[in-house]
């Protein structure tokens, strides 16, 4: 394709398409243009010319004229279908679509290597951040130990707001609602479904792990209160939602997406609005940190650009990660050091605890900081209802607890035994 | 290449290229291994076999098994004459040494298209950070507006220090120099010539201007004292060794290297000790910011590394900036705000500055804060004087000075006139 000019078959004109068609046109250099752009509704009035429109797939996927197919529609099923048919067609692919290509990472892997097209899907990942790029191509050789980052804008946004500005969840959400942050519908965002899937995308890029968002723990913010950030700041901290994979002694993997408590020496702390940022740990290159716009069209679509002219010399994704790190799996065999709040003590159990080290309670709010262990929270949920939310610690991950250190009487004072 | 096994011969064997060695050893899956090191010094003690040591380049340069030159030595002048001869011999070459691609960028960029071999050198610029290799395949199509970084971790050590433990300069750089962050001759990075070869370098990349640094403003942190640091600390200020590179509004570019005042809402001001950052500002993309260890043995040999591993697939930097940006010029056609102290009034000239806002005298030291002209500060050198520290505000750049705005009545209170 190096000497081909790029022509594109758009689905989908929300505001992602819009931009990339706008961007298309203010770098002619790149010498692509889209053909044609397929919609689900014909009816809605658009700012360009009806004949650049259709609303059958297959005037795209058939067209032997166009050369790649950008899939930038919000239904994951239908965008399944049409990255399936573009790569059998051997369409080369750019997708921004995190919770088809999470839910279907294994057809698309298998599809990718029987016809040998390209699948690129940067926008996927922290929007215009090159993050996907970065993992496949730079830590390709080294040994890669952790990636902690904000990976959803929205609740990233929601977060800054009842910190900077100490309003409410709800009232929160409603600015971010107004100001084009979150949809309309946003528990895919504020549930942690989104930063899930794009964990799930990560892990394999990173760790060569192919799993759904079934296989980890996550959750998202719905259930973080202004309480909760006033006992935040006065220990110092900020919460964030935070995607976490770490490599364990074991050799194992433990990966999350949970509410957490940054200080203010984690280079995450200062990331505010609808910035994502990821720090990645290695072996030779030590930390890297990252951060950029993970939302808004022109973010979102500098990533699909990107992608587009990566197809200009070839570019595939080598997925060195999963043909070389065959033993790397998932664990949920260690501990976490989590801070719990509940409306009503009567809700928490003991049981679920592995020990205590502080607790307090106030009338209609009581918060404890304990450690749990991850498969615990894996098989249970006792911990998503509503009136508890349960924040992990700085440094959240212990892979041993030494009971021996532990005294009777330290656990009996803390009420566990 | 793409399916050779990489067999390397190395230049040099300090720090780097024992780090290097030993990171080879470590990822058997690179397929890549190094058959000859060439080095200056028989005599010195050696970790390994000194059958793997040679001290005629030509039994790497003429070994026709040898199809990569990484060369990793300290002497910029015969360093080109080992990467010129290697292009010439077909031989892809990887490289550290930003002095010497500062200093040979033309010749260089020549070589590669005449004999089309790939040179790459991540490396030289920020050591793990992955900064070239984004510019040129991130920003391809996005329309770059600026970049700032510290780009030299040994001043950024040393500013550090300042700052944080209260010490005078050269109490700092010793400590430098004891932690391994400083060469016994330091003047190289606290004179900003590093600083200023790395900007050279990264101006080809982003904007596509090939620039030695004379034809630039730059300076290093000598002169910065510990009254400097109590200033901008008064003001909520850090000082930082800061590369800008700035459009204009006429589409000619702004580019120095200065020591500068950053606020905390800056990300920079979150980079410390060896550390190194860049910012970057794209019409699409919006904001970026990378930060990553900018010295040391492993982070310098990972982007060794990285470089060696992109061979395996043909990677070549194809300088895309070069050929579609030959409109961007350098200028030196706008003011820069600036704080200058010295030890003695006398040293300073009012003609020197279009303005002065504020300023302050105290025995032994004085400062002001100013206006002066980039074409002052390029042609002349009373600023690089003993005794003056000239540092850059935040947003210094200003393009035009409304001279309507300033009354007569204010220049004279200003002294200006």
């Amino acid at each position: 394709m190096s000497t081909n000019k790029l022509c594109i078959g758009l689905f989908g004109f929300g505001v992602v398409g819009k931009g990339l068609h706008d961007v298309l046109h203010s770098t002619p250099t790149l010498q692509a243009s889209i053909k044609k752009i397929c919609i689900k509704n014909n009816s809605k009035p658009r700012s360009i010319a009806s004949e650049n429109f259709t609303t059958d797939a297959n005037v795209l996927l058939d067209d032997e004229n166009i050369n790649v197919i950008v899939e930038l529609i919000d239904d994951a099923d239908a965008a399944y279908l049409i990255v399936k048919k573009a790569l059998e067609n051997g369409k080369a692919v750019v997708s921004a679509n995190k919770k088809m290509i999470a839910e279907h990472f294994e057809e698309l892997y298998a599809l990718q290597q029987k016809y040998n097209t390209p699948f690129l899907y940067e926008a996927a990942c922290c929007a215009s951040m090159p993050i996907i790029r970065n993992l496949e191509e730079y830590y390709d050789n080294d040994l890669l130990q952790s990636f902690r980052g904000i990976i959803n804008g929205s609740t990233n946004f929601i977060l800054t707001k009842i910190f900077q500005e100490q309003v409410e969840f709800n009232e929160a959400l409603l600015l971010a609602k107004q100001l084009g942050f979150a949809e309309s519908n946003p528990t895919l965002d504020i549930g942690g479904f989104d930063a899930a899937n794009k964990l799930s995308i990560l892990l394999a890029h990173s760790f060569g792990i192919i799993a759904k968002t079934d296989r980890f723990i996550f959750n998202g913010i719905t259930n973080i209160s202004l309480q909760d950030a006033t006992v935040a700041k006065e220990k110092k901290y900020s919460i964030k939602l935070v995607a976490n994979a770490q490599k364990l002694a074991d050799g194992k993997l433990a990966a999350f997406v949970l509410p957490q408590f940054v200080t203010e020496a984690d280079d995450l702390y200062h990331v505010h609005n609808e910035f994502n940022a990821i720090t990645t740990e290695s072996s030779f290159a030590d930390k890297h940190f990252f951060k950029g716009k993970g939302a808004g069209a022109f973010p979102t679509a500098s990533a699909v650009l990107s992608d587009i002219s990566a197809l200009r010399y070839d570019y595939k994704y080598e997925y060195k990660k999963i043909a070389h790190q065959t033993d790397t799996v998932l664990s949920n065999d260690y501990y976490l050091k989590v801070f719990v709040s509940v409306d009503n003590i009567e809700k928490l159990n003991k049981k679920d605890f592995e020990w205590i080290e502080e607790w307090h309670n106030e009338f209609n709010y009581s918060w404890l900081i304990g450690v749990v262990h991850a498969a615990n929270l894996f098989k249970s949920d006792w911990w998503k209802k509503a009136g508890i939310s349960l924040i992990a610690c700085p440094d959240a991950v212990i892979e041993n607890i030494d009971y021996k250190k532990i005294s009777k009487r330290s656990l009996e004072l803390a009420g566990v035994v």
